[in-house]
């Protein structure tokens, strides 16, 4: 029996490519050319030309989408450059695909300027009907996204923030409908303040959750002292609340109803787990290894654990997210991916569950479970145009 | 009967977008998911890390290209914009799939600025294993090409520019074989110094021509008076003729050899090509109406003539040399696409026909043919290891 390694190995090296560019008919007559090519293929240039919207309608555009990375947080690998980032964006490309038959094009971008991966992401935007910002490093990833936002008319998403946050948003949905509690009241521990856990505390706070509490590799978040942390941390601190002696994770968690954990391995220990409200719900989402293995936090009381493996229940698998949100968003042709889209993209997911089916091990859909992302994509849509950053079409 | 633009406009509605990207596998189970994307994906992102030439073993890299353009010189609709030359694209991208099962991806760029077209190609050029740039407007394609060339190494090349240039060899090649002359010692003259001019001009130049007349919009060329040119007409007055009191294209012709037309309908008078010498080539390229027609310049006693029409004989269609050179660059990871592969492409192109099946309507293969692109992908490769700017891999 070969390695994984060695399986994965051998399997890229034989398609040289888990994606490619496929036509969606025949070149075989010159009637083809001529109406393909030129010359009948100025006929849809010159009707785009005279309505730029109908490029929609003759092209590409309004099912495609750039995987974008400049390959600095890749996986666990941190900053590997963007040759070595190709083959994770191409699995992304092809997940979407898998998923929601978005056509997703990976495009690693040389540079770290955050100002340049703007430049080109901007230009390249005509070809597109959605950006997926991908594997960027934070802080930088939340600037580029932001200024992305405000300058395209054109959804843009960095998965790494928000796709993880939306799969833990519906996966606390869950939990507390089993719970028969209320989130909003409900004291969150948030580890970890970089692309994930920043969005994490964004939505929790979007949704109404009051009592939110954030540590990092400084310790607990103290909102007083917001101008030590970078941008990002600082807008943070809006949400979060007071300290008082908290100074470590540990500190943080006592009579603490959630635990999430998008930070590092084994930094949550069993007596931290036995130190949270009853009914604790713990999601140790590092990968590989969490910050707490789920047989141990199960093991030290907590109700509900999830983490990022397949291999155990409640996997918050960002794959349940991102194919059906931008499914959901170009089919409505929308503008831009706001908060309400990213809620209901988490209410769409908690709904695979029928409430009489959520158990402890299962809040969840399963990853591989293809029809979440319809759900996924009707519910954003829905929101979308609701918002009124979409018309139906 | 539905017109041509009736049916183009109810096939691109149809299809929306002529290309799309497939996976290669199917991911149905839990352990392609690990195979193809997190964990196992990690392992050739690290071998790519530790030798970045691997990216082209374990990526789409070697077989994919993008064709980049910004819509500033569309087929014969000028300026249309980024947007509205979407669809040329995806047609370019369709006939590399088609012809030599390349990937192509469009990427339409939203500036009219070189520089920020020559950043953002080489930011992107990570993902890709050459770059064809495209109906980019004339003198800057020229510009942007150069630049790329220098600053990137791997193939980038401009079809308008060379495309037709090289296949425009292919057919003199083959009407100097039937008409037992030597192209070196022929009076060539060209009309354009735009995109493909330029290019025919430099290939005639490298092959050895020497007496090559020019013109455009200001009359002949005069190569004494080179400093009132741009920049690329600068650089041709190295390789034309001294002109002693030609003035317009009609002076031009008297005792040519060979016109080659690729400027504008109808500049041609059959009065003209019986000024030329004996057994003249004509090839009038303008498109989708040429300098004169084909039925015009034979009956003016022209031996051979061409167009850019399928429906004439010795059609010359850029199609005929793209996919086999990038096939053929990929194929051995040439950094280049230098002169003599460009010419070797040429002699590939031309010798698709035996030398005892040429007559004066059979000096170009069919566009349709799909045996192009091996013969010249090979002729290409063979030249880019003989020129140093490739390895046998």
């Amino acid at each position: 029996m070969n390695t994984l390694k060695e399986r994965s190995l051998a399997l890229h090296k034989k398609l040289k490519g888990k994606v490619e560019v496929k036509n969606k008919m025949e070149v075989t007559s010159l009637d083809d050319l001529s109406l393909l090519y030129s010359p009948g293929v100025a006929e849809p240039c010159l009707e785009i030309k005279a309505d730029i919207s109908k490029v929609y309608d003759y092209t590409w555009k309004g099912n495609t989408v750039a995987v974008v990375s400049n390959g600095t947080a890749v996986l666990g690998l941190g900053d590997i450059g963007p040759e070595a980032g190709l083959p994770v964006m191409e699995g992304k490309s092809m997940l979407f695909k898998a998923f929601s038959n978005v056509n997703a094009v990976p495009i690693m971008l040389d540079t770290k300027d955050s100002d340049e991966i703007i430049k080109a992401v901007k230009l390249m935007a005509p070809t597109f009907g959605g950006i997926n910002l991908e594997d960027i490093k934070a802080p930088e990833c939340v600037y580029i996204e932001q200024e992305l936002k405000k300058q395209l008319n054109i959804p843009v998403f960095h998965d790494d923030q928000h796709g993880t946050a939306i799969v833990v948003m519906a996966g606390l949905f869950n939990a507390f409908k089993l719970l028969n509690k209320d989130l909003k009241d409900a004291k969150v521990v948030v580890s970890g303040t970089g692309a994930a856990g920043s969005s994490i505390i964004r939505m929790l706070h979007a949704y109404g959750v009051k009592n939110i509490m954030a540590t990092n590799s400084t310790g607990v978040v103290n909102p007083k002292n917001s101008s030590e942390y970078n941008f990002v941390v600082q807008e943070l601190c809006n949400y979060l609340m007071p300290t008082k002696d908290e100074k470590t994770l540990s500190d943080a968690l006592v009579d603490a109803d959630v635990f999430i954990g998008v930070s590092m391995a084994n930094i949550v220990s069993q007596d931290d787990v036995k130190s949270m409200n009853k009914d604790a719900v713990v999601f140790a989402l590092a990968n590989p290894n969490p910050e707490i293995p789920y047989d141990d936090a199960i093991a030290a009381g907590a109700r509900i654990a999830g983490t990022g493996r397949s291999d155990y229940p409640n996997q918050v698998n960002n794959v349940l997210a991102f194919p059906g949100i931008f499914q959901g968003a170009l089919q409505v042709r929308a503008t831009e991916i706001n908060e309400a889209m990213k809620l209901a993209a988490a209410e769409g997911i908690a709904s695979m569950i029928d409430d009489k089916d959520i158990t402890e091990t299962n809040i969840l859909p399963n990853a591989l479970n293809k029809d979440v992302s319809n759900i996924v994509a009707a519910s954003v849509a829905r929101k979308a145009i609701e918002t009124g950053v979409a018309q139906e079409v």
